[in-house]
């Protein structure tokens, strides 16, 4: 047996601790599978409240620093989170120390990419990140490795487990989304200030991320177009329902001809592929190869014990020697070009709040034909005279920046009480060929 | 840049020709991924047919073995198919003289595992097979690294894409399995003699690798309990979809009290889960791990493209240097410990095929209550008295061995025309927790 790898573990929340406890649970069974045994040696955690590890013989750094300057330690590993400080100061000595990095921080990846790109660039060590993107989905591994041989069209999917949560429990009860954001809270799946997650600012994290990796970018979360879940309704749901839609919210980044578009913003997805049916608190990635074609990979998008198997397979890559592949999939990274979002062309959905009076259709209709876009359904359900009513229209293929003219021009009409919500349907179908 | 990584390919079938222009096409991308160019510099095939390729800088073997000796050759590529003869010397040679080999062959890895474990042993090269198993779905890679750090309860999934085509097809237009078999045979979904695929031995091998991979342990196919689609019928189907589930060949490899569970065999799975709306000639591969959750991947699980991709996903790996990881997962690999199937403790789906008689299902029921067998359901759908008339069934969970007993009872009954038609009801909600 080779000579046991020696980990230190920054952070000892839900992960870190999680780490931990796999790392000793499945001692043997990693041992025999990496050919060398892995040890914790050190830690570092702001409190040294009781968490029910073990710590007797592995070594306590009150300053994280502290243990990429610790000979004891072969493996830096980062769970600290947060894009500035302590974890970025870990994670420059480590990599300048030449120690491997493992970390599970994607607001630091997403927002300092290219100032860690500098710091691998010598190739004295590497960083491996694959719990920083939807949990205990091996999605980085996936899109690197398992689908090297491929130029990618698209990677998109479902990549925040709260708002996937509240958009599944709202369906399934019919609840308002204020009464299941309450609920999500209270069952520990949403924080008590949810907006990193139902603003999508997380999804657009692990987006940059995604998409940096699939082509070969430094990752620029400012170029993901976000909106999050707040706006969506019960009825916005039970329309989609009756139309065969699902609304999901969905990271997406694709190649178009005018460059790299992304997004993160609630669509509309038909019930006929996969995606529609990820419910729950799971995550979803899917990436558009052009020889693999579509690969569609689900599971547990957090949690301490799935994002732990990431952080450990991570280690078990450094254990067999196999973690030394170029952080943003290629040796020297592009600038991202980002695609001009009204330039997208696609389906849509509109839900607009109109007084129920004759002749608010007839108006609506010339605004649409007027700015080129083809509606293709119409649903008004109930009748309320004189009262706002939701309608729901769906469109044909149109452009994105002729829809916006639109809705805005909608939105204006004095029989319109509220302003129009607007919804990319995503069918996936004609992912562009490069 | 690194020199460049010479391929020798054996086998100019579709997948082999595939994976000659995947790496003409994607030349520049994958050498700067890979930092090394990937050239093809000598091929085998049984004809010199014209098959589009540009052979002119290629060097031609009439013996695929003389690959393995030919020192322009550093990674032998095996596609030429089957579990004797020349694929398995090829390998043997070029395992012997220390150069890498991947290979597309599943009936050689699953019935020869065992030899090609002792070719491996000395370390002197590597073996890489992720295209033997789903096509282009990146499962070998999710299951040995993206999954390494989790003990595994189950693998499980949908195979074989012939048989899933000609399912999905069924139940979309409610065709019978003769009709629609002869429509994927004309579409060149299904072989001319489909036998190896609607049988089931296809899932069978696939199974078998896949298994022995994530249980540490030789692939054993004649340990797989085997059983194919030509039994499906249309009114399955119908009362499957009726009872909200669809009918899949799924094969299974679950941890159990008893051993190692392995099975191929039309199921049913209930529409609440992603596994149910794998349509068409998709593959779907599940891993259920202990800390990662369950880890569903889909994709394309045939066609040149596709298996080309995992192919070169491979190479790609030989070329970063990160290929030498154990064959079977494991060092040191077991043998299979079989789970007695009789054990199986799940729900079932019967059809039976009895006279429309007054007393019938008094005798049936009564069979099934000495047998210990709890029903759910009985569905009788439209009258035909004194005629044969299908009655569906299922039951609350119950022992296999009580279920077949009862079902071989209720074949021996007057009044059943035909054998009843057993399936396995598989949730996938409670796989053992070892």
């Amino acid at each position: 047996m080779n000579a046991p790898l020696k980990i230190g573990i920054a952070g000892l929340g839900t992960v870190g601790t999680s780490v931990f406890e796999l790392l000793e649970e499945n001692a043997a069974l990693l041992a025999a599978r990496l050919e060398r045994p892995v040890t914790v040696t050190a830690v570092s955690a702001r409190s040294k409240k009781d968490r029910g590890l073990n710590l007797e013989h592995v070594k306590w750094h009150d300053d994280p620093v502290a243990l990429a300057d610790d000979p004891g330690v072969d493996v830096v590993v980062e769970l600290m989170g947060g894009a500035q400080g302590a974890a970025f100061d870990l994670i420059k000595r480590a990599l300048e120390n030449g120690k491997p990095v493992v970390t599970a921080n994607k607001a630091l990846l997403a927002a300092r990419g290219g100032e860690i790109f500098q710091l691998l660039k010598s190739g004295k060590s590497t960083l491996s990140y694959e719990a920083a993107v939807a949990g205990g989905i091996p999605a980085i591994k996936t899109l690197r490795e398992g689908l090297a041989a491929n130029r990618i069209n698209a990677v998109y999917g479902i990549l925040n487990g709260t708002c996937n949560f509240i958009l599944s429990q709202m369906r399934s009860t019919g609840g308002k989304f204020e009464d299941v954001l309450k609920e999500a809270q209270d069952k520990g799946y949403a924080e008590a200030d949810p907006s990193f997650d139902i603003d999508g600012i997380d999804a657009a994290h692990k987006l940059s991320i995604l998409s940096g990796l699939a082509f070969g970018c430094v990752p620029d979360p400012a170029a993901v177009r976000t909106r999050g879940i707040r706006d969506i309704t019960a009825e916005d749901i039970a329309f989609a329902d009756e139309l065969g839609y699902r609304i999901k919210l969905l990271g997406i980044a694709r190649v178009t001809p005018g460059g790299i578009e992304q997004s993160v913003a609630p669509c509309l997805v038909p019930t006929a592929i996969p995606m529609a049916h990820i419910d729950g608190a799971e995550n979803a990635v899917c990436i558009d190869g052009g020889h693999a074609g579509k690969i569609l990979i689900t599971g547990a998008g957090a949690g301490g014990d799935a994002t732990a198997s990431a952080v450990v397979a991570d280690i078990a890559d450094i254990a067999r020697g196999c973690a030394g592949l170029p952080f943003l999939g290629v040796t020297a990274p592009a600038k991202m070009q980002a695609a001009d979002t009204n330039a997208r062309i696609g389906s849509y959905f509109i839900r607009l709040t109109v007084l129920d009076k004759p002749g608010v259709i007839a108006d609506v209709s010339a605004i649409l034909r007027d700015c080129g876009v083809s509606m293709e359904s119409i649903l008004q359900r109930g009748r309320a005279p004189g009262h706002p009513v939701p309608v729901i229209l769906t469109s044909h293929e149109t452009v994105e920046g002729d829809m916006l003219e639109a809705v805005k021009k909608i939105g204006g009409l004095e029989t319109s009480v509220a302003p129009p919500h607007l919804m990319r349907i995503e069918t996936f179908e004609n992912e562009a060929q490069q």
